[in-house]
């Protein structure tokens, strides 16, 4: 996605040959419009998909999965980090480790709004060792719902996560694909598809 | 809000005298087209405010945030409840007690992204004893930025928080205010303004 990669070579900070700061327009201060065209790519990509519910993770997940859904006509479920007291009922779980943040957390979703029938697409801002989209396609099918794909913002392609997700099979779908972050300079892969221009 | 009172008679579980649980469609399903018409509605009710940022909180304020930022032409800011490694310089911070959670967490916004010169539209999901809402303006207020006022989703009227920051003098604007959850209903608070119908 043009619009996004353009964006992050302006804006996007590489920390070091690991980390990819893009918090002046994706997770910590929010670009509305920017998150509108990823929804529409989003959307783009996976109308076919048969998607009824989009699944992510908070927090910085939500606001592309929100604009999408507003695309496909879904609603979208996130799932929370650990239990909160009114949210007790009916939790499928997976533990999920954060390499960033160096701790596992539990995350939880209700299995009243993820049902078996459901066919879901996951989203999330960032894909790198893969923790979080695998602990949301295991959410998923552990209910018996069907994985459409995994819709995601950032990949950091030279770390783990995407060939394992694509090598189990599961559809992946990257609006922006990093191959290095070497000597402060972000370099993108070759975008395997460009559906909205 | 006419549509959004509507949807919490429909959806919305009185717990108990206290808790009113609206994760069908807020903070843990998300409706992505009620949040852009509460998006619409925060819009209308502040376009003469001046508004330049909207600062929120992760995470069910995320969604109606984007919304609105997307009406008003500017950017979310969403506060993190605790740092994480790649959010670290410049931090303002203030201390947030959850009832709900019954714990206390410390907010972060990053001083990059909302400066003295802003006027800050604060929106949340609920208000309740108002801890979140007055963390937020005291971020904002020690960065020496404006308070334009805080918008609110869902306001539990029969708790402090409303009076308290309203006795302060700042605007609010909620728009749904629930009165009462007693005896399993919910009862609304007559609306001081319905802009958009």
């Amino acid at each position: 996605m043009e619009l996004l990669k353009q964006r992050i070579e302006k804006d996007g900070l590489a920390l070091n040959e690991h980390v990819l700061k893009v918090d002046s327009f994706l997770n910590h201060q929010i670009d509305p419009v920017l998150m509108q065209e990823i929804g529409k790519e989003f959307a783009e990509r996976f109308k076919d998909a048969g998607v009824t519910k989009i699944l992510t993770l908070e927090s910085s997940g939500i606001a592309p999965s929100v604009m999408a859904a507003l695309e496909l006509g879904v609603s979208v479920v996130f799932a929370r980090k650990r239990k909160s007291l009114t949210l007790t009922d009916d939790l499928v779980t997976a533990t999920v480790y954060s390499y960033t943040k160096q701790e596992s957390n539990t995350i939880a979703v209700s299995s009243r709004f993820i049902k078996k029938e459901d066919t879901v697409l996951i989203i999330d801002d960032f894909l790198a060792n893969g923790e979080a989209a695998k602990g949301l396609i295991e959410v998923v099918e552990s209910i018996g719902a069907k994985v459409a794909g995994v819709g995601i913002v950032i990949e950091k392609s030279f770390q783990p996560g995407a060939d394992e997700i694509e090598s189990k099979g599961y559809r992946l779908e990257s609006l922006a694909r990093v191959e290095s972050l070497k000597a402060g300079e972000v370099t993108f892969k070759d975008e395997k598809a460009e559906v909205v221009k």
